[in-house]
């Protein structure tokens, strides 16, 4: 085997999982057989299971990397800033990747106790990166203060699965930036 | 075969559908098996299809009374009044029943394009029944007059569909109280 060099391989690995979350995404976790992820990655199975063991790793991969960058999204711009580009391309293939990923969360995190185990600390960072944003703007005279943040990071998490479901059934969103923008005003002081 | 009353057979489908209800929250749709269904029902495969055509038609006649009572709740009572009473019977049967109707019906409208088209009635019924509610209260005087009854509608269904997830992952809800005001003071006039 050639020597690969550890860009070369982090770029290999980049390339499986964006396939992957397409293919998860139009086909749903079960519909995602091997053969329809080597269509959608490019790769035969070797290749692709060279880097993750079998399917199921490959989606845990998937998911953790949705998590990582939506505790970064949030932690700079906000939930409401992650909801507003989730609306603003709610036709994008990465929208759709997205959508999928996180139907799928919450699927195995209603119907597996031990996904809900291992998942705990990803959701506690994305749950974190929230509150500290909110109690930053609390602190820059921004927000509300007569309700703790605890209940505004509840009231934004409410609006955001609220979203998920709705974009997930390609439902009329004509009205999604106004409805956003009610929703930024409710944690707002007025 | 001995006569059977109206009101007999009423009563009977009522409590087919009951049990058939709670089957597929505990199950799913699909590990809802028939003979899952005798046990929860505590009627024999016989007894239940002589009443239903089979498993797919007791779905949807589960499905539709949720439906017809939704729309029927919202009228009288209004749809953050519909989440209340979920928030606060959130461990009940009847919650959990509800639930699971909800999710498999969000998870047809996402994957079946017939089933779509099927239930498009139904939702108007519904989302129709929320209308009608708010313009009652804009002319009362109750309701925010800033924002089209058709955003704020909007706004209560995407606060609606965020619960539905929320309570169905079974998440900690100590501050739902709270945060259903939030929602509600969202909606009405200052």
């Amino acid at each position: 085997m050639p020597r690969v060099s550890p860009e070369r391989l982090q770029s290999r690995r980049r390339e499986i999982l964006a396939g992957a979350r397409a293919c998860f995404a139009r086909y749903g976790y079960e519909g995602a057989t091997v053969r329809r992820l080597e269509d959608e990655i490019g790769l035969s199975r070797g290749a692709i299971f060279h880097h993750f063991r079998d399917k199921e790793s490959l989606f845990l991969a998937v998911a953790e990397d949705d998590a990582i960058s939506m505790a970064d999204t949030v932690a700079k711009h906000g939930l409401v800033q992650v909801m507003r580009d989730l609306a603003a391309e709610a036709d994008s293939p990465e929208t759709t990747g997205w959508l999928g990923t996180q139907l799928e969360v919450s699927r195995r995190l209603r119907t597996e106790a031990g996904f809900a185990r291992e998942w705990e600390d990803r959701k506690q960072a994305i749950a974190q990166a929230t509150r500290q944003r909110l109690a930053r703007q609390l602190e820059a005279g921004i927000l509300r203060d007569d309700l703790p943040v605890e209940v505004l990071a509840g009231f934004l998490e409410l609006a955001y699965d609220g979203l998920i479901t709705h974009l997930a059934m390609g439902s009329n969103s004509s009205n999604l930036d106004t409805i956003l923008d009610m929703v930024e005003t409710a944690v707002r002081r007025r």
